[in-house]
């Protein structure tokens, strides 16, 4: 890869975690800077991805083990990378992704109880040595979460029993993205995404620009 | 697995070299001898598979990379394994399945310029553990091949400059099933295809028959 690569940052995290709203904001005080810029997001973002998002929608899927499922999303995401990922890096363009790989780990390994072996295979194969520059990981409690995720007023209401579960759920993903933060520091950052929009992306914000330095601005791209 | 498996064959080799007409009358041979047989076929062969499949000849593929093709395979083979392989060979049904993994192994890895980790990692995934009791690789001349594929009366023609280059790709195929065979003899057995179809029978009988003791018949397996 050439020094004019550009920079490629992930953002994970449960549902509700306002990750959407934050790429958005980022987006822009990005292109203010002069940076050329594209969002994306998984499952999806190029026309093969988009066809197997298709057939894991479809009728079929309902027969689909889990197995198949984990590889038909790592074969959308090997095309995802190849195609849109790395032609975009390569320009020089920073690349903002809603979800990669570390969602099939929690949401599928942790959480879909596939073997930890399995998924890390089909991830090497699926980005094939491609990871993200960083990788923010959005945390917030699962109650907060949850009740974000449906856009609530009654924050406050207990939980009934169906709830509960899904509580449960959430926070097991919650730890097992802390868990990954933790075996790799390099790649993640934390963010408490437990505080007023505007703090978060003033967070966001420090953690990207001291990555700012290594992409080349769009004009010294294109030659 | 319990002592009531049945027996996993599968049947390689490039086109041309009869491998279906084999299974038909191995099969038929296998009935005879009153044991329960299903013939499969890849790519294909469960639900899922099939919904692949429908992707893999869409107009989508077009856009397809070859990596992206070769894990929608290993998804592919994943379902077939799951939903239809492994469950008949648990009931001590005898599966003879025309092209399985040694296929990616050859059509996609030495003719299709994938790297052999990658394909070998891909096929772990896609098997997981279960490889064919034994696989009988069809061998003949490309040559042979080609003018039996094509139902040709004129088998004698001296080929032309396309038909040159197939043949040139058909000799490496062919090369790369011998190297199989040779890297695995516990499981793989060459036949002769250049032969009359009923000497192939009997070599093929002459490979299979002594692993009948192996599998349960079908009474006992339904228990």
């Amino acid at each position: 890869m050439s020094d004019k690569r550009g920079l490629f940052i992930t953002f994970e995290g449960g549902e509700g975690a306002g990750k959407s709203t934050q790429i958005r904001m980022l987006a822009e005080q990005l292109r203010e800077r002069g940076l050329e810029v594209i969002i994306t997001r998984e499952p999806g973002g190029s026309t093969g991805a988009e066809a197997v998002r298709h057939v894991l929608l479809s009728g079929a899927a309902e027969s689909f083990g889990v197995r198949m499922e984990a590889i038909l999303f790592a074969a959308a995401r090997n095309d995802h990378v190849e195609e849109v990922i790395r032609p975009a890096l390569e320009k020089g363009t920073v690349v903002l992704c809603d979800r990669f790989l570390d969602s099939s780990r929690v949401y599928q390994g942790t959480t879909g109880n596939l073997e930890p072996d399995f998924i890390e295979t089909l991830q090497r194969i699926a980005v094939n040595g491609f990871m993200p520059d960083v990788t923010l990981i959005f945390d917030i409690p699962a109650a907060a979460g949850l009740a974000r995720a449906r856009k609530r007023a009654d924050e406050g209401a207990v939980p009934d029993r169906f709830e509960k579960e899904e509580l449960e759920t959430h926070e097991k993903r919650r730890e097992a993205y802390l868990d990954i933060a933790l075996a790799d520091p390099r790649r993640c950052r934390v963010i408490n995404a437990d505080q007023p929009l505007k703090q978060v992306a003033e967070d966001v914000w420090a953690m990207v620009e001291p990555l700012l330095n290594k992409p080349a601005p769009q004009k010294q791209a294109s030659q």
